[in-house]
């Protein structure tokens, strides 16, 4: 299985998420030669869900007169607990119904190609170690906070995916251990206290509770469209209220962090997903809870910092993966751990 | 630096935790031609702690009229924050004072003959993934539950050590974000919560606030004096109150497991130190948390099992990491990702 029958030809990279499904022809060279963008309208279930990834797929190629024979795979980085082996989504959190779904075949079915699929985290960690942030590193953590918290891992220069393929669902760690329910059927989840809905969610709580902000205003008073980057857009204003919020959730975010520092002793951690687009106005503060929670050494050690390919991290990372058996002879098996 | 010099003699492997002392003379086959235990006395601070390791491989050697010339390598497995490749105990909660002592180039100078250093458990891994329950397993995590709780990552059937050496410290791993405070200088960390020192808090807690017991009169009421195994043997007597310390300690565990199982999806979890010793007691309450609170796919999927070789891990896999060099060619190097 899993061989790239056609070498030169270019690779259709899929990026499902929670909020959006981001579609990329990619050359057998990793450049990105068409994007697209849509919403993944997840609550409507897994196969609107699949409907939606399938036209996008026709409608990229369409679009750039590409016949699906004129691709040599489709790669498919998705947002949940990902069976590589078997081409399963086992569950998502954020793709709601995706309980043993394989979509890896039904896509294949479907387009009659060759088709990868693995988990988003996992894929942007390997397109950053290759053309981003971590270029040259030996082992790093990669991390997609937006919505959840996705996590990917680099070690010894290899994608590390565990047993099954799920490794790195750093975003359901159990840090406070009566925290808030998460959708995973755990409680006080990383992603529950220190992703993009956190921050929303926060600041939500704080305007409800009498504080005033413009948040209000930019709203018009629907507090339910308050989002991660309307509060960040209100922090770059100066506005108090949405500054505490982003600081509550980056110190969250570095409890998280301090803790994936004292196990993996990393010598990098990207951080990318919608909430990177803060920039130090979220690291920075998240940097100090690492300093003092964690271990002195690997503390000190590790560089933490933002995602340098932003939205293409996942793109980018499924068409290396469907890819690497051309680079390296490499099957899947010799991904999973 | 770090090879073995004279194969086939013997290595002085000596495991330094919080509580105790363990040295042994290893054959360079692996096998434990002599065995000794001492208290650390930790409190009494690092340099009578090395006065006493000093004193422990004397004691050991003459008692088995050994020559220093007549070992190959002394190998250190120390509790805490170790840098393998400069030999430094950074920091260790339970050896108070040892901030970046360079124990292994003391106890070389001293001995005169080749010595390695590096953390407890993470040579516990290496023994147990060579010689124990973890023989064949492609990627596990092992924990020592005991006066804290240490880790070792066994990762494509390497040790892996992260960037400085000290990854693994998975028992400071905040599971509680505003829990107790830990001399680590964090809040909440696991071992808080779920280590031997941990059940002997929450057995006196209970009793302080006016439950009966028969673990009172098992410390003539002098409950300072009430420890893990005290309690774990009033458990087996079937004392309400050890059974329900015991099952709030699992609760504990199976928090941090399950966090592990979500990051790593490892095949397996062994659990040593002295905790290890109540088996099923801890923990099958422990994998019915794992089960509530990881992803389905990865709890299934991973085996929770006691360690074999018990108190002889860490100085089995010392003496592994300091004979590495004869089997495999490797250097130290090699180990630190």
């Amino acid at each position: 299985m899993g061989k790239v029958d056609k070498p030169d030809l270019p690779v259709l990279a899929i990026d499902l998420g929670g909020t959006k499904i981001i579609a990329a022809i990619i050359s057998s060279n990793v450049e990105i030669l068409a994007r697209d963008y849509h919403l993944t309208l997840a609550s409507k279930g897994p196969q609107a869900v699949i409907d939606r990834v399938i036209a996008c797929i026709d409608q990229l190629l369409g679009k750039n007169n590409v016949e699906l024979s004129q691709i040599s795979s489709i790669s498919i980085a998705a947002a949940g607990a990902v069976d590589s082996s078997r081409g399963l989504v086992t569950s998502s959190p954020h793709l709601p119904g995706f309980d043993d779904v394989p979509l890896r075949d039904i896509v294949k079915e479907k387009c009659g190609v060759n088709t990868f699929l693995l988990n988003d985290a996992s894929a942007a960690a390997l397109g950053e170690h290759r053309f981003g942030a971590g270029k040259g590193v030996k082992n790093l953590i990669y991390l997609t906070v937006s919505t959840g918290i996705g996590g990917g891992i680099i070690i010894d220069r290899r994608l590390y995916l565990g047993l099954s393929g799920t490794a790195g669902e750093v975003g359901h760690m159990t840090i406070e251990v009566n925290g808030p329910g998460c959708s995973c059927g755990s409680k006080g989840c990383w992603e529950q206290l220190a992703s993009g809905t956190a921050l929303a969610r926060e600041a939500v709580r704080r305007i409800r509770q009498g504080e005033v902000s413009s948040l209000t205003e930019m709203v018009r008073g629907k507090l339910r469209n308050i989002t991660a980057e309307k509060v960040s857009v209100a922090a770059q204003g100066g506005d108090p209220l949405a500054l505490e919020a982003i600081s509550e959730v980056a110190y969250y975010l570095g409890v998280g962090l301090a803790n994936l520092v004292n196990i993996f002793n990393p010598e990098m951690i990207i951080i990318g997903g919608g909430m990177a687009k803060m920039g130090e106005l979220l690291l920075k503060p998240a940097r100090e809870v690492v300093l003092k929670r964690a271990f002195r050494l690997p503390a000190q050690a590790v560089n933490i910092v933002p995602s340098q390919l932003g939205d293409d991290a996942g793109v980018i990372g499924a068409a290396v993966f469907a890819l690497k058996d051309l680079e390296s002879k490499l099957e899947l098996s010799d991904y999973l751990q």
